[in-house]
């Protein structure tokens, strides 16, 4: 598979001038990162975007391994056998119009797969967005954004994904959001050869990946999925589209997919320790959560820091509701925080520091309180409510380092305005601390993190960090 | 109760000249949108912000119904007896101290109540955010923001709330993206006096008030609870604190409420038509769904487009788990629908308009489509997806009117990057359609309020809007 992520030369069939063009992006996307040689074809132009130009596959001089296909789907066919003259291993096919159309389409894409087979060419999609790499900066899609080299940073999550708008849309809005760094994404489309158990057991072996997200309408080779999924600790996220009987024929016309039988798919994830998840932003916000959670050394309780009784009221019913322990501090801890509390309000759990903040300022209050949470042996783990104020986030820089040394993980979520609110977050994203929108959310992936943990152990190992005693209070 | 919402006259104690002080932002808030006379009451100062200070209660010459109480909760048995000298109907007391740090506050909470009955003065909290009125711009709060008179606009939502900071955030927060006009944020904390049961009395009989969020952790006067509840046709939206033991506990220092027994209590709910969440921007997204959704003339499917055929995939999935019927479109309907289709793709259900936006441009196709979808007898309700692209919103104007012609809910969820987005959102908000960050969350929605209207008819009836025949294509 690697030809597809770090080929030997690329053509890119239907590249185009018009910047309102999908042809247009992937020339652009293509040059924007990749090193090599790069052959754009399309008989109406000369050269395009500063790079010769070929009227046909015939006319390249030299050959390459990698061809990205975004012209008319009937014209596979041909561009196979052209393309086999010059050596391609593997076609990138982002056009529409192949077995999700109907009975004409799913003919056309069938004769091209054995015509493909029988010339030693891998074909990818068709119906997709194809691939990015984060790690090298290839972008081998249509992704249609000027902004995307900016946005890309490389990361320990990997996706393979059955949908093309999507994937582009999310990808895009993730990368944005910042805090989650991309080691590949996968789009599949109708998969009518390479096939998300294949690329799934790829990634289990790739060392960049550490998470993997996966949106699917199917499931090929269900054997071979299950043995996979089930050895690997690394985490899988799984979104499956197509429960239900109206989900199912949509997933006929959109991917030419057999959905299958949900109530036999949610089992086989479930045996085979992946975390189901059910909507978009749960997919994304599950894969960074455990893209940043390394260590859980005990099974304790998990502690929450907040600025507001309520709050903390509702994450310890969200905790309960999912079997998660509310951590008991030990009397120690409890008279540790009066240090900060004013006298006519004793601490108790969640710790609720408002009025410690009234007293003693921000950074005073949540430094002292996080240490003490962090070194109290009744707590495993620790949710941190933020209120994104005047103040940056760098009053909470201790605090990845700590969650590594006592291996507890920590959750933020945020409330706050605007982009005050967004440059907080990022921040704390940035220290490596997931923020979760939704406070449910951030329950939810500690009990999905919890469950890994039990079932498959530790899913990632923390690098040699520095270790400070206390956070600077 | 009018008169805490619209008194003769205020006293601010504790007002204060310090910026970073609570007392600076009370005054300033009461100042900023109330019309009547306000007296600050602090020793230090001759003046305020431009109005002239009192050293004490006993100074200020003349009479005045509302006095906002923050300074130390010792003080209150004394400013009750001053206060009802001046004629004073009710306290607003925002400081903390009292029922929820323990034994000595729980008396002086109680000698206080004792004192204001003898009196004839009702007390509003303790330890609580004060209250908004949207329409009269009365912002009684300690709300440390310098936006706040921005952001705040009249509508049809109210709120009941025993968390002072959260509420204080969250509306912020609320306001600051748009699309739920307030009419009254009433935040009770200890609610000592005034509790949730009437002010829910007050807010049903209220005009102005069509929908109600609820956060509480107990419920005063369960029987009065259930009546005035169950016998309302505007939906209550509640968020309940205090389900679990460590959350029950909890609410015990926070508001020094008595949680109730949960399992009770959701019956309850259930059999008064209450909707249920577990979340604050569950609370937030479902109360402005409701704010803006007015009839729904039969119960048939609901319709999906989207340009993303794993979005629409997904969405019958959840519109499946949640037993809501994903629409069957006439075969005219899908006829129709081929007018903006290319060739080379057939229209099905849901409707994935991208292959059609590539031909015919976004405004022609969504226009076209939501015209025939609108009309389509087994259609009931829509969920558009929407990509914030390089347009606004303008093309979707005619939905609004449409919406309330057909008697079809319509409600969004959008993809898009930063700012783009929020502005996208913001004035699809302002068309009258709730855009839902979530997915999941429109769903869930639309299966309240279906709920809703099956068990208490149409909640709001529809204003007299010009209807257009069709969108402008």
């Amino acid at each position: 598979m690697d030809f597809f992520f770090n080929p030997e030369g690329i053509a890119v069939i239907g590249a185009s001038a018009d910047p309102m063009k999908v042809g247009y992006y992937i020339l652009k996307n293509t040059l924007g990162g990749y090193r090599g040689r790069v052959y754009p074809v399309n008989p109406r132009y000369e050269t395009l975007q500063g790079v010769q130009c070929y009227p046909d596959i015939e006319s390249i001089p030299s050959g390459f391994e990698l061809a990205i296909y975004f012209i008319p789907a009937r014209f596979l066919p041909d561009t196979i056998r052209a393309c086999a003259k010059k050596g391609v291993r593997g076609i990138i096919i982002e056009s529409a119009g192949f077995a999700e159309v109907g009975e004409a389409g799913r003919e056309l894409q069938e004769e091209s797969v054995r015509m493909a087979r029988e010339h030693g060419i891998r074909l990818w999609g068709p119906n997709c967005m194809g691939l990015l790499d984060g790690y090298k900066r290839h972008v081998f899609s249509f992704l249609m954004s000027d902004q995307v080299f900016d946005l890309l940073k490389p990361g320990n999550a990997s996706f393979i994904v059955q949908s093309g708008m999507l994937s582009a849309g999310f990808l895009l809005m993730m990368l944005e959001r910042g805090g989650l760094g991309i080691s590949k994404m996968c789009s599949i489309g109708n998969k009518c050869d390479v096939h998300e158990t294949e690329l799934l057991k790829y990634l289990i072996e790739d060392d960049s990946t550490e998470v993997i997200g996966m949106y699917v309408e199917s499931i090929k080779d269900p054997a071979g999925f299950m043995e996979c999924s089930r050895s690997t600790s690394k985490p899988i996220v799984m979104l499956k589209g197509g429960q239900s009987p109206a989900g199912a024929r949509a997933a006929a016309s959109h991917t030419a997919s057999m959905a299958g039988d949900y109530t036999v798919m949610r089992h086989v994830f479930e045996q085979c320790g992946i975390t189901e998840v059910f909507d978009i932003n749960e997919l994304m916000d599950m894969v960074r959560g455990f893209s940043k959670t390394r260590l859980l050394e005990h099974d304790a309780g998990t502690s929450i820091v907040t600025f507001s009784g309520g709050g903390g009221i509702i994450t310890s019913d969200m905790l309960h509701a999912r079997g998660l322990k509310v951590a008991d501090l030990t009397p120690e801890s409890l008279k540790a925080l009066e240090e900060v509390f004013p006298e006519w309000m004793a601490p108790s759990h969640p710790v609720d520091i408002w009025p410690a903040i009234e007293k003693n300022g921000y950074q005073k209050v949540y430094a002292r309180t996080i240490d003490i949470l962090m070194n109290d042996p009744g707590v495993d783990s620790l949710i941190i409510h933020l209120f994104a104020n005047r103040m940056d986030a760098s009053y909470l820089r201790g605090l990845v380092t700590m969650k590594e040394r006592c291996g507890k993980p920590v959750i933020a979520w945020c409330v706050g305005n605007g982009e005050k609110l967004g440059a907080f977050k990022a921040e704390l994203e940035d220290m490596g601390i997931p923020v979760f929108e939704e406070m449910v959310r951030g329950v939810d992936f500690l009990a999905a993190f919890k469950r890994h943990v039990r079932k498959k152990g530790n899913p990632l190992t923390a690098g040699e960090v520095p270790v400070p005693e206390s956070l600077p209070g």
